[in-house]
C-alpha cells in the first residue's frame, strides 16, 4: 500500500465525514445562532480527522474480512459506521475546546486559528463544547435509522463503549491527571514517571482512539475476536500517536503544527522526549506500529487501510 | 392527595435515586480519585431531585393507566425508569457545575455549599461537569440491562430525547441565550421581552424537565397519546417551576434557598417579577398548574403523584 493510495482514501473519508457533520450538526431556528456558529467554527477548522478515518477504516477492514458474520443489517459498512465516526469527531472537538480554556491548557491557537474562547468568550466556548458533547450521543442513538434489532443492539453497545472512553474513566479522567501533573489542581498535584505518563495518555488520547476503531468494527458486525484484534491495534496506534505528538512538539514549528509549538517544555508536563530522549522516543513509536500490525495480521484484518494508517501515524509531520 | 402523602413518595423516590446514583457513578481505580470525588461532591449536595422524581412519577402514572399497552418487558415501572431518572439528574448537576463557573453565572454558593470550582479549582470543575455529562449517556445505554428488543428501542428513544433536551437545541442553547441577555457574549448581546424570556426558559430549564417526565413515560411503555399528555403536563410544570424560581429569588433568603438570593436583581437578567410584578407572576404560575392538570386529566393519568407534584412546584418555598 503506497502513501499515494492512502492519501486517496484519507481524502475520500474526510469528505464523507465533513459532509455528514455539516448535515448532522443542529442549525437555527432549532438551535440559537451563536451556539450553532461556535460549534461549526471548532468542527470545521481543518483537523486531521484521524479518529473518524479510523472508524471508517476499521469498519471497512471488518467488511473485507472472511471472519465477518453474515447476520445483521445488509448495508455498506461505511454507511453503518459514518454516524459513529462523526460522533467521535464531535467528542474529540469538544475536548479540544474545553482543554484550550484558560482554566485548563490556556491555548490561544488551535489548528492554525484563534481558539474558540478567544473569538466567542469563555462562557460560549464552554457551552459550545457542551453542545458538541451532547450532539455526539444524539447522533449515535439516531443514526443509522432503522428498527432492525441487530442495529439497535450495535448502537447501544457503541454508546456505552464511546461514553466509557470519553468520560471520567477515559478522556476526562486523563485530562484531570494531566491538570494534576501540571500543578493546576490546587493541593492535589502529582508527579508522573514513565508508567504514569503512559497511563495518563492511555486515558487522555488512547481511550478515544481505541473507541474510534472499535466502534467501526462493532457497527460493521465484527465478531468478538475481530473486535479484540482491532482494539489491540488501536491501543498501539494511540500510544504511537501520543509519542509522535510529543516528538513533533520538540521538532515542529507552529506553522506546520497549527498550534503553539514548544508548549510542553514551557510547562511542567512530562513528555516522551523529556523522559527518553528523541532517538529512543522514535524507536518506541516504531515499536508500537509493529505491534499494531501484528495484532491485525493475526486476525486477517490487513486487507484495507489499517496498516497504512499505522505507517502514517508514525511518519506524520503535523 | 395530601401534602403528607406526597412527602412520603418524595422521600422514597429520593432514597431510590440517591442509592442508585451512588452505585452507578464511577469509582477508583477505574476513575481517577479527584474526578470521582468532584463528581460526587456535586451530585450528593442535597438537591430537590425534582427531575428524577418526575421521571419515576410519570412512569408510575403510566403503569397505573388503563391505556397502557401490554407488550414490552415485564418489569416494575420504577425499575425500568430509574436509570433514566438518575441520568437526567446527572445532566442537571453537570449543567449547574458549568453554569456556576466564573465565565458563566460566577456563583460561589450552591445547595448551601461552596460551588465545585471554589473547592477544586476551575479546571477540575469543568472536567467533573464533563464527566457527569458523559456518564449520563453511558447509564442510559447500559441500564436497565437486557436484550429485549422493545427495551432496546425504548432506551435508544430516550437517549435521543434526552440529548435533544440537554444539548444546543435545549438546555445548552437556553444558557447561551441567557449569557447573551446578561451581556456575557462579547458583541452578541440580546434584550429579551416577555416572549423571549419564556422561550429562553423553555430551553434552559423547561426542555430537561419535559424530558424527565417523558422519558419515564417511554420507559414504562406509554402509547404516543400518553406520551403527548405527559409532555404537555411537564411543559406547563417547567414554566411554573421557573416562574416560582424567579419569585423565590425576590422573596427568599440564602438560608432557605441554599444559594445566593437576590442574584437576579443584581445582574441584567430579565425575570418574571421584573416584567409582570410579584402578584401577576403568582397568578401565572397557578395558571400553569391548572393547565398541567388538564393535560393529564384528559389522558387518564391523574392516578398517582403527578397532580400533587404540580401543587408542590407552585407552593414550594425553596
Amino acid at each position: 500500500m503506497t502513501a499515494g493510495l492512502l492519501a486517496g482514501f484519507l481524502r475520500d473519508a474526510r469528505l464523507r465525514v465533513d459532509d455528514a457533520l455539516g448535515r448532522m450538526l443542529p442549525v437555527p431556528p432549532d438551535c440559537p445562532p451563536i451556539i450553532s456558529e461556535a460549534m461549526r467554527y471548532s468542527v470545521f477548522a481543518g483537523g486531521k480527522r484521524l479518529r473518524p478515518v479510523l472508524t471508517l477504516a476499521a469498519a471497512d477492514a471488518v467488511a473485507r474480512s472472511a471472519a465477518r458474520p453474515a447476520s445483521g443489517p445488509d448495508v455498506d459498512s461505511h454507511i453503518l459506521a459514518l454516524p459513529a465516526a462523526c460522533a467521535i469527531e464531535l467528542l474529540h472537538t469538544y475536548s479540544l475546546v474545553h482543554d484550550d480554556l484558560p482554566a485548563m491548557d490556556d491555548d490561544t491557537l488551535r489548528r492554525g486559528r484563534p481558539t474558540l474562547h478567544v473569538v466567542y468568550g469563555e462562557g460560549i466556548a464552554i457551552l459550545a463544547g457542551d453542545g458538541l458533547h451532547t450532539e455526539a450521543f444524539a447522533l449515535l442513538a439516531r443514526e443509522p435509522a432503522g428498527s432492525d434489532p441487530a442495529l439497535a443492539a450495535r448502537k447501544l453497545r457503541v454508546v456505552q463503549l464511546v461514553a466509557h472512553a470519553a468520560g471520567a474513566t477515559g478522556m476526562v479522567g486523563g485530562q484531570a491527571i494531566d491538570l494534576q501533573a501540571a500543578g493546576q489542581a490546587p493541593g492535589r498535584g502529582v508527579t508522573l514517571d514513565a508508567d504514569g505518563l503512559k497511563a495518563m495518555h492511555a486515558r487522555k488520547t488512547g481511550a478515544l482512539i481505541r473507541a474510534s476503531a472499535v466502534s467501526g468494527a462493532i457497527m460493521a458486525g465484527a465478531s468478538d475476536d475481530l473486535i479484540h484484534a482491532v482494539d489491540r491495534y488501536a491501543t498501539e496506534l494511540g500510544l504511537a500517536f501520543q509519542i509522535v505528538d510529543d516528538i513533533l512538539d520538540v521538532e515542529g514549528d507552529a506553522a506546520s503544527l497549527g498550534k503553539t509549538a514548544g508548549k510542553d517544555a514551557t510547562g511542567a508536563k512530562p513528555t516522551y522526549p523529556a523522559l527518553f530522549g528523541l532517538a529512543r522516543s522514535k524507536e518506541l513509536a516504531e515499536a508500537c506500529r509493529v505491534q499494531a500490525l501484528a495484532a491485525i495480521e493475526g486476525a486477517g484484518l490487513t486487507d484495507g487501510w489499517l496498516p497504512a494508517i499505522a505507517e502514517w501515524i508514525v511518519t506524520r509531520r503535523n
